[in-house]
């Protein structure tokens, strides 16, 4: 068990405490558990130790903690996985390749009623939307389909998305608060496939991203990512 | 603006004049922003709502913390989503279906090389291997295939999963600390598409997971969800 120079536990040990007291079912299921002074007291650590201890219980569902009621054990714990969601550019050479970027479309366009709706953008009634290729050396990564609101991004219809891709533009110009991810499989078809080189059919990994400013949309973007992609959980 | 009681600004307001500020690139990509105490002082806050709004700014990928050298703006930053990852039952009556389930087999087997490797058991000879469906409203909703290690998971090979699935079991059973995903697209084929009662080729999105316990391998799971199935990220 690891110990700083004081000799006292660090969080992650009373973190582990309280797992095996959850395992050993001594906190069962809906059960209050002893406040945080107590258990502070018992293993010897200060109380934020405690609290950053059940901070990270909580984080992975064991623990619902309420401001007045105290902390209970979960009922029926939901674990999180977490997803980075880095530029496709480092992503691209996270793996090993060459990263590439094509614009192939570019249009100012009335905002489509549905987009406005899942934006929340009623009172836009243009927005730009692009459509470019990611690429990883030379080969297609991903095609993209988004929409920008010039309400949320300024600047974004002067903007040259021939030089920079979308992605990189916004991370650089708007600061967003929330990012939505839906992921689905779809067979490639039509223009994408063409796009990703794979024939008709292919199985391909779709991902949509909503991205806002204090509830505000900014874009919606849709990837379809090449044959093979694979989305993976980044620790923590 | 949402204030207290006394006026004082909250944590959610304080972040969002530091997420201005970085809009504004008053403070720009790579800057040490000002310590907190300063901050504290500038919005007439205590210095827990600051850190309480930075680590929020943190978790949204605008913000370096490291202990010493202060807080750096991000100069790339890499925005994250969570997965929930709720009981299968759950899944399937959130979204407004009767849940079933189908234990299709079982057997105790030798730990196959990548599975100890994936898993970190070298030292564990045996494994249970379980297939099993899940349904909604009688149909197939994922295909199940798991293994799960009885040196993590004591018990297992006593435990009755025709009754019961491995899911549920493994909660109330074992506290696990860490969670990895992992989706692909494929073309469901042979038995994953008889289960699934898909035709063959059709795009399917595959999860797997492998989850911990102190680092230590509980279990690893496939699961091949019907086509059209979609994984969407919670806020927060």
């Amino acid at each position: 068990m690891a110990a700083d120079a004081t000799g006292a536990l660090g969080w992650q040990d009373v973190a582990a405490l309280a797992r095996a007291r959850l395992a050993a079912r001594i906190w069962p299921p809906g059960a209050i558990i002893p406040p945080e002074a107590e258990l502070a007291r018992e293993f010897g650590v200060s109380r934020s130790t405690v609290n950053r201890a059940l901070r990270a219980l909580a984080e992975e569902g064991w623990l619902d903690r309420r401001r007045k009621a105290g902390t209970r054990v979960a009922e029926r714990p939901v674990h999180r996985a977490t997803l980075a969601i880095p530029l496709m550019r480092d992503e691209v050479e996270a793996a090993g390749h060459r990263y590439g970027y094509r614009l192939l479309d570019r249009e100012v366009t009335a905002t489509p009623g549905l987009l406005a709706l899942q934006l929340g953008m009623r009172g836009v009634p243009r927005v730009l939307r692009l459509e470019a290729l990611h690429l990883a050396d030379g080969r297609p990564w991903a095609h993209e389909e988004r929409w920008i609101s010039p309400e949320t991004a300024p600047g974004v219809f002067e903007a040259d998305f021939a030089a920079q891709s979308a992605n990189e533009w916004l991370v650089t110009h708007v600061p967003c608060s929330s990012v939505e991810v839906s992921v689905s499989a779809e067979r490639a078809t039509g223009r994408v496939a063409a796009m990703l080189e794979c024939e008709d059919g292919e199985a391909i990994l779709v991902v949509e991203r909503i991205t806002r400013q204090e509830g505000r949309g900014v874009t919606l973007l849709r990837l379809s990512h090449a044959p093979g992609h694979r989305i993976r959980s980044t620790p923590g």
